[in-house]
């Protein structure tokens, strides 16, 4: 398996991703919540890259629709939700569509179209995506990043993902980031959390009071789904 | 002292650079021979874009030019000598303006153009380097990769000057791909060989025999000069 990796949302273009498994990874939070909502029975996650474009799904759906996501990682005025994945509970999400749009996660979503196939990871569900992309020829991980920028926390599920993939014997060829990002996972396996502490995205969000966010985000084995890309929406696939 | 690193030549812009230190960092090979050519003589170094640009620059300048440069880590046609730093000895370069042109460290520079500043690191001045950014507000390492991609080489390279500055106690502020490069070279620095090998263009070095020049571009505290960016050319400075 050809392993690359891709340092943020904006990195993203064709030539990266065609005849590709695409993995996006947005940890800080929008693949935490849309793996989140999934697990808890949304009927689908819908992205989209707007606010003006989610009213507009929204419309077109009539009901059973959920606006979800954040700007600068505060919820959005006329939504019904932020970009918690706390609040996106059974009772909340079950049988719902989620329309979604946040600043980095559904930009690498929107970004990489022309994946082959395109699936959501996280710390959550890691150890499904794993099950999921073995035996795969050309896997590029996605790190969404924020405005632009590498962030660590993406940087470090990246790592987990090559890590546990070659603890399962899996042949991997990295790409030199590749190789970089499960550098930086091993030699810090036991500190993750103190290393993604040290990013400019984990601090903006500790600021802004989403402690119990980020407990949650950087729980591993949590979720045994992956969602995965069928129409320009997210469904669920279990591992 | 802010520090951020970016990944790859085709990533520079001017927004990167705009107000700040720019350090690029080609160590296989561009900026390995740039130092090596300004300490053991040269009168300067002219970086061009083309191998076009290069003939042109030489017809301008007339005598006691030498034309440098790869394209695809070879020499090129009608040229001097190719990439290898080794070949740039004093009996060679002494009085001589070098025009050179590279795949990935002249193209870092060009796009660096609005940088404050300009200087050229390699693993073999980077303690120069490090007393002459000391003191610093805002410096952009920039790697210049290889064809548009992320190399290890330099990455580790950008880690080692974070982790000399850090040793030296000056305060510094990463940004996230800083932690990380920082993060590899530090977990890494009792075989920075047996990581950079891992690397595409290590392995393509390999491959076209350029041994000694691996073995070279890996030694620290070799040279004392910083070549810097004056009026569109690189001059010796010493730290």
């Amino acid at each position: 398996m050809k392993i690359e990796v891709i340092g943020s949302a904006t990195q993203v273009n064709e030539e990266c991703v065609k005849g590709k498994t695409a993995v996006v990874i947005d940890v800080l939070r929008a693949t935490s919540v849309m793996v989140t909502a999934l697990a808890n029975g949304a009927k689908q996650v819908i992205p989209v890259v707007s606010p003006k474009e989610a009213f507009a799904m929204k419309e077109k759906l009539g009901s059973d629709v959920i606006l979800g996501g954040e700007r600068d990682a505060l919820p959005i005025s006329g939504f019904d939700y932020g970009n918690s994945p706390l609040q996106y509970t059974s009772d909340v999400v079950a049988g719902k569509n989620i329309v979604m749009t946040t600043t980095n996660g559904t930009l690498a979503i929107n970004n990489a179209a022309d994946a082959d196939q395109l699936i959501i990871a996280s710390f959550i569900n890691a150890e499904a995506v794993v099950k999921f992309i073995k035996g795969n020829e050309d896997v590029a991980l996605i790190c969404s990043g924020t405005d632009g920028q590498f962030t660590l926390e993406d940087a470090l599920c990246a790592g987990y993902l090559i890590e546990q993939l070659q603890m399962q014997n899996e042949d991997v060829n990295l790409t030199d980031m590749a190789v970089a990002m499960h550098q930086l996972y091993k030699s810090n396996q036991k500190k993750i959390v103190t290393i993604a502490s040290q990013g400019k995205h984990y601090q903006n969000l500790l600021r802004k009071g989403f402690v119990k966010d980020l407990e949650y985000c950087f729980r591993t084995g949590l979720f045994a789904n992956v969602p995965l890309r069928v129409g320009g929406v997210l469904k669920n696939t279990t591992c």
